[in-house]
Order: structure tokens, then C-alpha cells, then sequence
């Protein structure tokens, strides 16, 4: 149990009214606890912390229950049956994204490593053979060069080829990868804890027609996003400076999703570069970067980097150049 | 959407009183979907499914919900605000257990596919030298094996060394794995959607004190309980069989996990074959099958194979041979 962060979330209990917190096993346990164990661990303003197979009989009636937001729901469901309507139940995750979000030097140090990790797989991925390969083949051997990199866990692993690209969500599939072909790459894994994300695009020996122009897009929105990340500024105007910068290009509507996300002990997290957060971005808080433009049926493009917002801006922690990446030369 | 399994689980439905089923992203989506996408699918006993972002609107006030197991807490938690007192929720897990748990023959060969993968990753890591390894970096090559044997995902390495194999929850740590080690080895990965899922005991060079005769037991148990599975026998009863055999060894106390647990889409699933599991077993049904022995401070011994249940009893779908692994012979 880490004293400091358990001082600081019965603080945030008091301020948001919660009597009792009841965490599975999930990040949250990792963070407040440096380690997972199965069991529920029930956190109270004072006492002791019970780490219990049951977390019911240790609430009392009447409670106002935070539980972990990645608790599941026949774990919620059977908690809630047991207690009755007087118990009071809502997500922790706004009492424990504010402690998370903002990162000790040890937590970036550790992303860092996660990230250069990362980079190494793209180095070595851009060194292979991608004519011919299937998507799926392709997103093993990505895996491989994750944990060849040095990662824990393989967390994350998209290859999209061609029209695929333009699919934000595509699975890989046994499509085979031909000459021609833009590729998305994005992969991530756990590296002692902390998530690697990152994105890049390649394509097989030359772009498709028209493709180059459109990715220079891309990665001057990327550039642009990334100089919007500064202390006090809120996550949805992160957001607004990309969408914005694609609008401008002509390509507004064909940008599907957020421009980043937190990364830290889980590969998706708090706080969410999207039109609704008003996170207001602090030092030490580290999200990725993701602006993206898909043009369905013929091809889309993303550039992927996590980033550390310091006292003067965000700073990097991949380092892979953003260009993009011809194989099969 | 599968007509035939949406048609099974509407009958489930009307039989379980349910109004309105909620699914996420999750295997569940995956079995009755073919796919997952973003969002929430929205079923009713008739009337076509609707894929939504957002399932509260479509859910009248009042109604009796089942929701997905695997919804997340934070998920629920803001279909029932929306909702109010009024509208009941449940756990749509023995609804959607007693479809998933029988397999087809297409599900079978699958789960066959995978298991057989993971006996060749097992048939090459007994080729590779552990001694003076740390057991991350074992748990890293592993991971590998599983990859390059054709799973698309790994989803369990255990790999614990020495006094680490007595602890049935053991995390790979920095632990340097030495000559006269005994080390559990537990992997499994998806392939092609479905889960494999074995362990095995390696030795380095030598095996411990004693550690022969305690495996021996392991051993004997493993067929004891396979023979158990037959049709008409419960999964609890399977639980006893194991149990008692352990106990009548002299290790009874040291057995401190569940004899089994269901293998399929997911890596754990119905039944589960413990005290409480009154699951009747039925032809199709796959399932682990993985008694052993912790002796706190010594050593442990898993042996874990995935089976189905035939009309004529267990058939194992992992073909390692069960006994123990010696490298750097």
C-alpha cells in the first residue's frame, strides 16, 4: 500500500462525500496498492484498508459507495443486491482520475521507457517485408517486435491496409498487404506497468495516388495539437486547435474520433482530448496525441505520440521521426 | 448478428422474464454479433437488435434489464441514473452461460486449433536454456513462442520459479530461475477468437527435494479428474473428485483454487468446476482442468489441460505429454 496516494484518495473521499471505495482488481488497484491481488479492497476516510473476497458486509447500509469505475457489473450488481436501495452508488472515476492524471517524475520516467520501447518496434517493423504478408501475419509479427522491444504485455495492435485504413476501429484481417498500399500501424503494449501508444503510417513501396498530400496534413495537425498542449489549458481546446487545423484543410469532416487520450497505467485513461472534457491540463499530466483523417473506401491516415505536458509545453517521450514509412523499397 | 444464436438467446429471454438485454463491447457481443464495434447493442424478444451509442433511450422505464456481465461499473451505473428506482437490472450472465457453454463443432475445432498452438509454444520453451534467466524474461519469450505457434493474443504467462510456484497468483518477477528449480508455467492466448489455456511444471537441470512424489500426486489427480467428466455429472461434483483425491494423498489443505473453470471465447468462463457450480455437464462443454498442489515456502505443481465433454466422457484437446519438463539437461 502506497501511503501517500492512499493519504491523498481518503482526502478526495472527504471532499466528494464518499464514505466508503471499493476497488476490484484493475489499475486503480495497481495504483493504490502497487500490486493486484484478487478480492476487493475497501478504503474507508480512517481505518485500516480490509482487502476482503467480499466487499458487502463492509459497507454499511445507508452509504454513499464510490466503486471502480472497471469494476464489472455482476460484481456491481451483486454488491447493490445485497445492500438495498438506501446504499448509494457512483463511479469513482472522477475521485481517482485526479489523482492519476497528474504523473510523479517515476510514473514519466516510466512511460518514457514504455514509449522508446515502442519506437524500437516501429524501427525494426519498418525494416520488414510488408509485401504479401497478410494483415493478421503482420500483427503478430508486430507483437513479437513489442515484446522482443522489451514489453510486459502486447496491449494494442491495429494493422489496416488500404481501404482498411479508413476504418478508425478495423481489426486485423486476412487481407494481403500489396505494393501500393497505405498501412496504419498502431500498436502499445505494458512495459513495466506503463502503456506504450503510437501510431504511424506506412505504405508499401509507394504511396497511393494522392495519399502524400493528405498525410502532410496530418502531421502538420499533429505538430499543431502537440504545441497546444501547455499548463492550464483544458483538454477540449486541445481538441478544438486539431479539429479546427483539419477543418481548415478542407478535410473536417472526416475526422472520427477524439484527438487523444490519456496514457499512464492503463493504455486508455483519463483525460479525454475530446469536445466535452474540461480537464484543465497540468505539468506532469501525459496523453497521446492522435489527430487522423479517413476518407472511406480509399484510405485514411493517424500519427500517434504520447506526450508530457511540462511547465513549458508538452514534450515528447516517442522519439521515431514522423514521416512516413516506405517499406519494400 | 448470427440468426440462430439471436434466435436461442430471445427464447432465453422470454424464459428468464428479461425485457430487454444490453450487451457492450465483449466475448458476449463477439458469440452473438460475429463482431464488435463501439458502442451498446440493444436486444428485445422481438423487434431487430439496435447497435447504439448510448442504450439508455431505448430501455422503457420500468422494464427488467439483463446487461452484459462484462459492462463496465461506470457503464451501469449511468444506464441506472438515466432510469431511476423503477427499472430492474441483472446480470445477464445464466442467461447467456447456458448458450455459450454448449459448444458447436465448429467451436470445438477451434478451441482444438488453439490448444494445439499452445502445445507447440510448450514443446519450444522445453528446448530453451532457463537457468540463470529471470522469470520476466522468460515470461517475455513465451509470449513470443505462443505468437509464433499462431495465436493472435496473449492473454496468460505465469511463469513462477522455486518458492514463487507455491503462490497460485504469482506475477513474473526480477527472480533469477536457477538449477534445482521447480518453475509453473501457465500460457494461453487467443487464436482465431478462441482461448487456449495450459500448465505445465519445468525443472532446471534438476528437480527439487521431494518435488517427484508431490508431482506424482498432481499427476494421478489430473487423470482422476478427467475421467470425472462425463455428461449428467455437475461441475461441482468434477470440484470433488479432485479434491478428495488430493486429500487422500495428504495434501488437502494445499490445494487453494477451483479444479477448472469453462475455456471458450474467454479465457475463464461457465462452468466453473468448484463447490458451488451445480452446472449440469453436457456434451460440447469445454473446460480446464488444472488441480494442484501449494506447499507455502517449498514449491507448487500445476498440471492444466483444456478437455470437452464427450457423449462418452473427456476428450483432451491439449496433446503435451503431462510429465514434467527437464532443461538444461
Amino acid at each position: 500500500m502506497s501511503d501517500d496516494r492512499l493519504e491523498r484518495v481518503r482526502a478526495r473521499m472527504v471532499e466528494h462525500g464518499v464514505d466508503v471505495l471499493v476497488l476490484r482488481p484493475s489499475s486503480n488497484l495497481r495504483y493504490l496498492a502497487r500490486s493486484v491481488r484478487h478480492g476487493f479492497l475497501v478504503i474507508t476516510p480512517d481505518g485500516p484498508p480490509a482487502h476482503v473476497p467480499d466487499a458487502s458486509p463492509l459497507i454499511p447500509a445507508g452509504s454513499r459507495v464510490a466503486v471502480d469505475p472497471q469494476m464489472l457489473a455482476h460484481e456491481l450488481l451483486s454488491i447493490q443486491e445485497r445492500l438495498g436501495p438506501q446504499t448509494l452508488f457512483a463511479s469513482a472515476e472522477p475521485l481517482l482520475a485526479a489523482l492519476r492524471m497528474r504523473k510523479s517524475g517515476a510514473e514519466i520516467a516510466a512511460l518514457e521507457r514504455a514509449a522508446v520501447a515502442a519506437d524500437r518496434a516501429v524501427a525494426s517493423a519498418a525494416e520488414l517485408s510488408w509485401s504479401g504478408a497478410t494483415e493478421r501475419e503482420m500483427a503478430r509479427l508486430l507483437r513479437r517486435l513489442l515484446l522482443e522491444a522489451g514489453h510486459d504485455e502486447v496491449t494494442l495492435v491495429t494493422v489496416a491496409a488500404g481501404e482498411h485504413s479508413a476504418d478508425p476501429y478495423h481489426r486485423p484481417t486476412e487481407r494481403t498487404i500489396n505494393p501500393g498500399d497505405a498501412v496504419l500501424v498502431n500498436i502499445g503494449g505494458r512495459y513495466e506497468d506503463y502503456c506504450s501508444d503510437i501510431a504511424r503510417m506506412f505504405v508499401v513501396a509507394e504511396p497511393p495516388e494522392d495519399f502524400e498530400a493528405m498525410y502532410s496534413v496530418v502531421l502538420a495537425v499533429h505538430g499543431a495539437a502537440c504545441e497546444a498542449v501547455r499548463p492550464g489549458v483544458t483538454a477540449a481546446e486541445i481538441d478544438e486547435v486539431c479539429r479546427d487545423a483539419i477543418a481548415a484543410s478542407g478535410y473536417g469532416s472526416f475526422f472520427a474520433h477524439r484527438t487523444g487520450h490519456g496514457v499512464g497505467l492503463d493504455q486508455f485513461e483519463p483525460p479525454y482530448l475530446s469536445p466535452g472534457d474540461r480537464t484543465v491540463i497540468e505539468p506532469g499530466m501525459t496523453m497521446s496525441i492522435q489527430p487522423a483523417i479517413y476518407l472511406p473506401g480509399l484510405y485514411g491516415a493517424r500519427i500517434e505520440d504520447v506526450v508530457v505536458c511540462t511547465d513549458v509545453g508538452a514534450r515528447r517521450l516517442n522519439q521515431s521521426p514522423r514521416l512516413l514509412i516506405v517499406t519494400d523499397r
